[in-house]
């Protein structure tokens, strides 16, 4: 039976990456700085405590996992990352666990090691235009992002690489572009755009208005997590170990998310434009590598997981009112 | 009576930046993962333990320090940091070093705090030309060290800019530019080319053969210890928070480096070029910034450090033999 660590079990991905494992039938231990939020886990271990403690990262790795899938972060939605009220912590928190992690992992000899970086390392330049973002994976370098949560992901998926060449660990890395879908934060202040619409439209009747960041004319993409997860196994059970984009490239205007949740919701609101933390001007997956390397793409329309997402989050706002 | 925290004081500048702040008449608290290798500390206390534990680096940031200099870091000239054989060591213990200390100063009120970077930080394109390379401050970005210790680097100035801005910390950061003199590595793997062509000259008859890793054409400028601690001091004692260079603009080929020692030796021997770890092709301190804000620059002759460390190796291996 195959003996599996989840870091970050108590978040969004990470919650669903365990729900997989055990349906696929691994035994997990699951770790995280807090329960989940939504569900009750499913792991066969649901271990409490601080990844950026080494020595409680020693101790949860008091085995030789087959594999471990590092995903804890301190993270959120534009709010969180790009407000810049949080870039030490960011830096601080997400790069203990990530040194902790990877040590741990060479001391006890994991057979193979997913982390999880993110779109937020491309540079800047590339994502001035709206309508022609360029994140192919070869585009990262000379580095530029535009977030300390960026350069700390960037700083990390070198500190991976460096492990991979100097001690032989068996690393896969994914550049994941926004993931979004039930059973992850909506209200929390973390919560990201998908979440943050669905909230916003679910709460306001028909006819009245929601408020939006910027002029919405800013372009990203959205992967609902199941596809995630699917990209996610897809990539552990290749030989490719070096970075690689895990993304949707069904790109879209924030205004047109917006409507497409209204759509959904049945609801016709006016959009607000107020000034807000943004991130860049356009994003999008680029997916010509994981094609040739998975021969897999992520496939599901938009429309659809946000019909999950926007049900999960009405019934959320119902339960709390 | 100044408390002041040395953080690395075991290692080579830390030791020779004690010495001075004991002349200045401060209290003096030295911490190292080592005790010093060549020198007995005149530091008031000298705490050895190791600043990757995060649990030691609260027990020694007991008292509100007024200054703090973080020296500390895994580090050494190319045969250590270029080799990449050390690419993961470097990251992890310097990244942990730093995000502990920081984390420390912010808790137990630290009024200043002094962080070294490195020219390492620098991107490789601008030092493709030996002539002419630029390491101007405004130059650092877009990012593109060329070795992870710079990285780190990078990463880690980047670390104490947000706690400047998050938490209001005091933060003064220099790039120093290849430092030298007597009381560091020479013999150890660790050392830089100053000190190793000391110890080769010194090492081998009048007449003989000494290696050189390259074709000696490759510049740099080496900066003497007590101008880089003058420097280091002066940066304090301004308001100048951002990243300064602190380095000699007296830019020199390997080869004469090797020349220059030869003639403090009084001796005549031939340079046998072999391959080995290089670093950029290029590099010396552009000291426009450092000369405008701090209205001073380090003016010693490259020939007058070269003669004392001379003096100092050559003690070293008569000891040795």
């Amino acid at each position: 039976m195959k003996k599996v660590l989840v870091c970050g079990a108590g978040g969004f991905i990470g919650g669903h990456l365990v729900k997989r494992l055990k349906k696929d039938g691994a035994w997990v231990r699951a770790v995280d700085i807090k329960y989940h939020d939504y569900v009750v886990s499913p792991a066969d271990e649901f271990i409490k405590g601080d990844l950026r403690d080494p020595l409680f990262v020693k101790k949860i790795f008091d085995e030789p996992f087959d594999e471990v899938y590092q995903l804890a972060a301190d993270m959120g939605g534009a709010g969180f990352v790009f407000s810049g009220e949080n870039d030490a912590d960011i830096m601080h928190n997400s790069a203990m666990i990530n040194l902790n992690v990877v040590e741990a992992s060479v001391v006890s000899k994991v057979k193979k090691i997913f982390y999880s970086s993110s779109a937020c390392m491309y540079p800047e330049r590339n994502q001035m235009d709206p309508k022609n973002p360029n994140c192919a994976e070869d585009s990262a370098y000379p580095a530029q992002p535009d977030s300390e949560y960026g350069w700390e992901k960037l700083f990390s998926e070198r500190f991976y690489m460096a492990a991979k060449r100097n001690y032989k660990l068996d690393i896969r890395i994914a550049r994941f572009h926004n993931i979004f879908g039930p059973e992850g934060s909506w209200n929390d202040g973390r919560e990201k755009a998908p979440a943050a619409f669905c909230r916003k439209v679910a709460e306001t009747p028909n006819g009245g208005e929601i408020e939006m960041w910027g002029d919405g004319q800013q372009t990203r993409s959205f992967l609902y997590v199941d596809e995630c997860i699917e990209g996610v196994l897809k990539l552990m059970n290749s030989h490719y170990n070096n970075p690689i984009n895990i993304g949707s490239d069904e790109m879209i205007q924030i205004n047109d998310l917006a409507k497409m949740v209204m759509k959904i919701a049945g609801k016709n609101q006016k959009i607000i434009h107020i000034s807000g933390p943004l991130g860049v001007r356009g994003r999008n997956s680029d997916n010509k590598l994981i094609k040739k390397v998975l021969n897999w793409v992520p496939n599901m329309p938009l429309k659809d997981g946000l019909e999950k997402t926007y049900q999960w989050v009405l019934k959320q706002v119902n339960t709390n009112i």
